[in-house]
Formats: C-alpha cells, structure tokens, sequence
C-alpha cells in the first residue's frame, strides 16, 4: 500500500472516547483546530457537562456512529478498556483513520493496535500530564500547554499519520515525544508509576500508626501533602496503569525500597559522613532534574 | 520561685540567632509585635542582607550581647547548633528570658533545655512549615501563616512563659498547638522525616536506572516533581533532624518499606480485587486528610 495521504488536522473529524479528565481536557484543546470534535460517553450526565463546558461541539452515546464518521479516535478511557474498545471499533473505522489513545502504558496498547485492520492507521499516545482529580469536572483545555506528549507509532503507521498525530499534539500545546512503547514504559514505570506507588506507602503508613492520634490532622506538613498527592489518583486508571505495566512497576518499586533500606540503615547506624554524602549527591541531582 | 511576670511581647527585645529561612521568616513576621528584632549569624553577608530586606531591625555579630540584652532568644539553626547553642548562651541570659527554638525535633532539644539556668523560661518550638530552598533569601515573613506551629514546654516552663511563646506564635500568623516532645518525634518522624527520606530514594531509584536514558529528561511527570520536592531539602538541617529522631525515623521506615512491600506483591501477584480494594482506601483516607 501506498503511503495514503491524510487531511490536515483542521479538515479532521475528530471523536474523542471517555470524557473524563484527559479526554474532555484534549476535546477542548483541540476546539477550533479540527472540522469538528465529537464526544462519546457511557454517561449522559457526562456529555451534557462536556457540552455545557464547551468541551465538545457535539456528544454522542453511539460509538459506531461517532467512530465511523472520524478521521480521528482519541481513546481516552482506562488503559484496560481502550484495549477493549480497539477490538470492538475495529470493524467501523473507515480507510485511513487515525486511531491515538492517552493510556499511560504503551506496550499493551500498541500490541492491541497492531490487530486493528490494515487500512487504519494506529499511533499509541501518552501525554505527560495529569491531576489527582478525575472526571468531566476537572477537564481543563491548558492541560497539555508545554508537556511533553509521547508518541509510540507502530512499524506500519505512515509518516503521514504520525505527521497528523504530532500536528494534534502541537495544536493541544504539548510537545510531541517519539519513544518506543517498551522504552516509555521501562521510563514511565519510575518516573510516574512509582511515585504513585511511594504516595500510597505513605498514606498508608500514617494511617496504621500516626493517625490515631488526633493531633497527627494538625500537624501534616507540606512534604507530607506533597508527596503523598499523587495518592489521590483516580483507581480504576492506576488499576489498570499497574496491572498492564506490572514488570517494569515491580521492578522499580524493588529498586526503591533497596534505596530506602540504604539510606534507613546509614540513619539508623549513624553514619554521619556517608549519610551527609549521598544525601547531598541526592539533592544535587534533584537540582539538575528541577533547575 | 514564685511565677515571674512576662513583659507583653510588644515590649520585648527579641534576639533571633541564625538568619536562614526559619529563622529570617520568623523575625520578619514579628517586626512591629516586638520592642526591637535582633538577628545574629555568623555570615556577615546574611546580616546585611537581613538588614537590606527589612527582616531584622538590627543585625549583630556578638552572641554574647544579643543574648544578654534579649527578652526572648529563639534559636533558629540546625538542631545539633541549637542544642551546642544552649550550652554556650546560658551564661549570659538575663533572669526570665524566654529561650525558644524552631527545630524539626524536640526530645534532644527538650533534654538540652533542661539543663539551662533556673531563672531562664525554656519552651521548645516547631512551626509546621518549610520549603525546599534555603537561606535569608528564601526568607518570608508570611511562611507561618495559617500554620500549626508546636509549643513544647518544659515541666518548670511557667505559665506566663508559655503564654509568650503563644502570643509570639500568633504574632507571626500561625496557631500554636501543645505537644509534649516525644508525641512531636513520633508523629513529625512519619509526617515529615519520613516524605523526606522516600523523596530521596525516588531521586536516587530513577539516578540509578532511568535517568541514564536522555528521555528520561523529558518525560519526568508533576507526579515525580512533587513526590521528590522535599529531596531539596537543605541537607545539613536534614541530616541534624534524621540523627536526633533516628529512632522514629527508622520505625517510619520500615513500616513504610512494609507498605511498599505489601503494595509490590499484589502488583505482582495481579490481585485485582485486593489492589484496588487497597488503593480505593489509600485514596479516601488521603481525602479524608486533605477535604
């Protein structure tokens, strides 16, 4: 086949599927730089929100329809659902739709893509944003100003495809990122998915201990706040963000309790010099990453 | 000895040893509630900018005299200084001199009090606040506002003494809360030592493995931003804090790294059922925390 032509963005259908926070943030970014942006939800109070906030220029509860009229599917749900809802819009795509997601793991998504007929043209996608609120309610069009947004092509998605996908990512503010889908979830496994991981631990360890003690609610400080936000993400997603990135998640959460067991045993040795040490190392390396 | 008269704070000469960001913070907030605002540290350059940024009324250089002429010291360096400070500056408190401080642990600083001249007020202090930066020019005299700041007063501490150190608490715009000294180790060692040592072994986890991939640069998320802040932590302050606490902080530890442990093996495992049962708590408990 031929590498196909694909319209510009501004001449695109675009039909984003899950208005929650990702989906409704990317539907209003992306208002007034496609021909249109058509939602789909399960939830009708959902789509009437995304139309009053102006998120979306018209909502749809009928997934054929509103898929097969696209240039453009954004699959916007939990990573575990977009895996099944590739298999079940598969058949109404029409020639030369462009089919992006915003799971935060790749690998099993693109695997997934890859089934998809040969006349569609897939592209895993992740942008690196994210609240710990969820829903409609939280959706916000300047969510991907400035962030990177990562694009995993497959080997047959056509330069021309992965062109319209970097043209979205721009037209939403992001900054498109190619990575391979094994390399983005070996990276995001420790630079998203653990601190999530390290937020619960904590969350959980003030609750079995310090929390008794009502004077512990006047007391949580600012790095507790901090540290512990991402707690507060929305389950279903981190669910399905663990379970499909499992490898990579142990393995760094493995990697960080050795480091938390190192630095444990030099305070509880001590170790002045040595604690001082890698403690400063630790913080100049903060500092390179957040200059 | 009966219960000496306190002179109201506005008619006391308060004297503030170690102009850093507690303690420039903390004079700068209490300018105009006090007779006069004297700061002492040992960098000449601190006190001229102290004195340029309006945070002292005047800066001194001689320990002994600002001591001497002082109503109320508050010590405001590291917690090892604080306690060497106190040896040092007993002989030269005047009769009903309130001492206080602004260290993270109170036990060590407590015992040291307790060996101050009979006719001193001791009356440790932690105001619940922080930031990664450090210095004079971090200083904010708003820092403590709406903050919890703890008061922990010694058996001999009067209660004219006590009630000082909680108009001066009020003065700087945060609400004083009694604790007695190894409550305060206890809860702060999970609150605030603990976030601080698993925002070091996220930037150490992602050192060691992740950041040697150049994308790993561009990909960092809000999440691991905020999971790590407290890593930049002034190391000297938090190297005093972790070996005066140590025994709390390694029991937060451990129960953390058993946390952590218990949240990998059902990751691990695939549990699904028992994974978001366990994450739908942490979330609401976190909410619970955090309305």
């Amino acid at each position: 086949m031929a590498t196909p032509e694909m319209k510009p963005l501004v001449a695109c259908r675009l039909t984003v599927i899950g208005l929650g926070l990702m989906g409704g943030s990317l539907a209003g970014a992306l208002r007034g730089h496609c021909r249109e942006v058509v939602g789909v939800d399960r939830q009708p109070e959902t789509l009437e929100r995304a139309l009053a906030a102006g998120l979306v220029q018209r909502a749809s509860s009928d997934l054929k329809e509103a898929v097969g009229e696209a240039d453009i599917v954004v699959l916007a749900t939990p990573v575990r659902t977009i895996i099944a809802l590739l298999g079940q819009i598969a058949p109404w795509l029409r020639e030369g739709t462009l089919v992006m997601d915003l799971g935060s793991t790749k690998t099993a998504i693109v695997d997934a893509m890859a089934t998809l007929p040969d006349h569609v043209e897939p592209l895993g996608g992740h942008p690196m944003c994210g609240k710990e609120t969820s829903g409609i309610n939280a959706a916000d069009p300047e969510l991907f100003r400035s962030r990177t947004f990562i694009l995993s092509p497959l080997s047959r998605t056509s330069a021309a495809a992965v062109a319209l996908g970097q043209e979205l990512v721009c037209a939403a503010g992001a900054s498109p990122l190619m990575v391979a889908p094994e390399r983005q979830d070996y990276l995001v496994g420790t630079l998203s998915h653990l601190p999530y991981l390290l937020a619960c631990a904590l969350i959980n360890t003030a609750d079995r201990t310090t929390s008794a003690d009502p004077l512990a609610w006047q007391i949580i400080a600012g790095g507790f706040r901090d540290t512990s936000r991402v707690a507060g993400s929305d389950v279903t997603m981190m669910v399905d963000i663990l379970l499909t990135n499992r490898e990579e998640v142990v393995k760094a959460a493995r990697h960080c309790a050795e480091a938390l067991a190192a630095l444990t045993e030099l305070v509880e040795a001590g170790d002045e010099a040595q604690l001082r040490e890698v403690l400063n190392y630790i913080r100049d390396t903060r500092k390179e990453m957040y200059p």
